[in-house]
């Protein structure tokens, strides 16, 4: 590994969405970095920066597969400082058809980040959790201590999941646990989720855009820059053992037929959207929620795109700018 | 297959402690039953008065192989009722110790039952989850809508990872999902648990009784009969799509050492009883909680055992009883 005798930041998930640029954020702070990946939907691109840093070490590996995972961190077991684990399946909908998918990519890698952390004595780990471990609760604000805990998708109970299996590791093993309950995140690098498939269906037929249920499901978006932000302060301000946090907008979103009209307006001018008539996009799929956000925002957290309307804009611009890149 | 052509219940874990005494209830109010077990702590004499009966069969099975689960149930799949899902790892300091247990015992299997009802269609499942789930929230009553959810053992969490599993497979798949949530249960045909392991160290040093951690521990224990009374009462009247209950007594329970003087007074009445200094038995034990009952009483549930110390005094005799039977 060529990176420096300090401590380390692990980051699985390395060449995701999300993980490529936490990855960024930290090697930009002046840490020593150690990411894995198994391409899953992840790529390569994603880590072009961060390829070019000496801090930076990459490993392609699946880390369900907990002795491979802890094989690979053998040499640098005992400098690790914390675990980033954001390695997960994204794709809710296609882990409703087979729960394997969500067992392996979700679960089984949150179990292999814990044995790692008893192998070799790692004591902080930062998990991204989701907004899907809630279940529904229909219009009452979701707060971080709310119950029961009732997730409805096999997404959100690997998540569930995953949170148990790191909270009886913290009782025993950790300094410090985070747990942030990521809302839909959007931005550049997306490798998943509305805007994304959006602009894949309207590359296949421009002028055609067919949403998936009736447009009026509402959820917070935020931007993946204000996600960072929270993650970084949250890990540098919160100290209990196990810390908590909902991290999104204030607001109470955006409906996916406004997405669907942005997308369109910026992207595909000549484009015709039609809806479906269900409340419900997939089963699974929470169609309103509230998130309460006091606890971040307590922190010091204050979020450059205000709303989940500026969010989507934003992620829009990053995405079709992405999207031209490739072609060009 | 002996039993006849009529709907089938099917318990896991059928020839342990909790399970055998479900499948006796449930053949004596003349439904067929299909147990499985694999014999980690059940055991077939626990199943000599079922075994007689012509509407029981058992399958020798570990069932954390969901292959091996389908394939057992296939001829039958299409008329299971319900699943009672029992098995699962009952030693909690053993799974602190090596978390390979919870995750094949506990979780793989709660996967295995999951995927068997995906399969067949089976439309009902009962869950024996515990109060584990809510981890430590000191002397606060656990109402079953008590948040945040942060178990302390492997045991809890992957308790709670089956929840969350069930739960996404109940918005999917299921009429009725049942959760109890069991606090300590004491009785007759018991394969663990407190009183068994005290019962265990006198077999072997007849005159001390070294007890773990200080002894001041306090927890509410459970007669089984009132358990299983509780269980039929709650699938037959509880009739919503996901059905939470705590089943407990409604005191605050019985010390530890109040237990050790019980079971010394009734079988050993020359031991010695010694005491650690910890304040817990072991890491992941919930030192004391309340538990809130009104949920399951307001169905109409009246136990026999109006306190803990009932229970425990109750199920001294009946364990004292099973091991003079076997030694005689």
């Amino acid at each position: 590994m060529p990176v420096r005798e300090k401590k380390l930041h692990v980051v699985t998930g390395a060449a995701g969405f999300i993980g490529s640029q936490l990855v960024d954020r930290l090697l930009n702070a002046g840490y020593c970095v150690f990411g894995v990946d198994n391409f899953t939907r992840g790529t390569m691109e994603n880590l072009q920066e961060a390829s070019r840093n000496a801090n930076f070490a990459f490993l392609e590996l699946d880390i369900s597969d907990s002795t491979a995972f802890v094989t690979a961190l053998q040499d640098d077991g005992g400098r690790i400082d914390v675990i980033w684990h954001l390695a997960a399946n994204s794709d809710i909908s296609a882990g409703g058809a087979d729960p394997a998918i969500d067992l392996r990519d979700t679960f089984m890698t949150t179990y292999s980040v814990a044995l790692a952390c008893r192998k070799f004595g790692v004591r902080k780990v930062a998990f991204s959790s989701t907004s899907a471990v809630y279940g529904d609760h229909g219009s009452v604000a979701l707060h971080e201590d709310i119950g029961p805990l009732f997730p409805i998708s096999n997404y959100g109970a690997m998540k569930l999941a995953s949170e148990a299996c790191l909270t009886a590791l913290s009782e025993a093993a950790l300094d410090h646990l985070w747990l942030f309950r990521f809302p839909n995140v959007v931005g550049g690098r997306a490798t998943h989720g509305v805007i994304y498939d959006f602009l894949d269906k309207l590359e296949k037929t421009p002028y055609e855009l067919q949403v998936l249920g009736n447009g009026r499901q509402c959820k917070p978006y935020l931007y993946i820059d204000d996600l960072l932000d929270a993650m970084l302060l949250i890990v540098d301000k919160a100290c209990e053992r196990i810390n908590c946090f909902n991290i999104g907008p204030e607001d109470e979103g955006v409906l996916v037929r406004d997405i669907a009209e942005i997308v369109v307006d910026k992207a595909y001018r000549n484009a015709r959207i039609t809806y479906g008539a269900e409340d419900r996009g997939w089963v699974g799929d929470v169609p309103r929620f509230r998130y309460a956000v006091d606890k971040v925002r307590a922190l010091g957290w204050v979020p450059l795109c205000e709303t989940s309307r500026e969010a989507v804009e934003k992620a829009v611009d990053a995405q079709v700018s992405d999207r031209f890149k490739k072609t060009a």
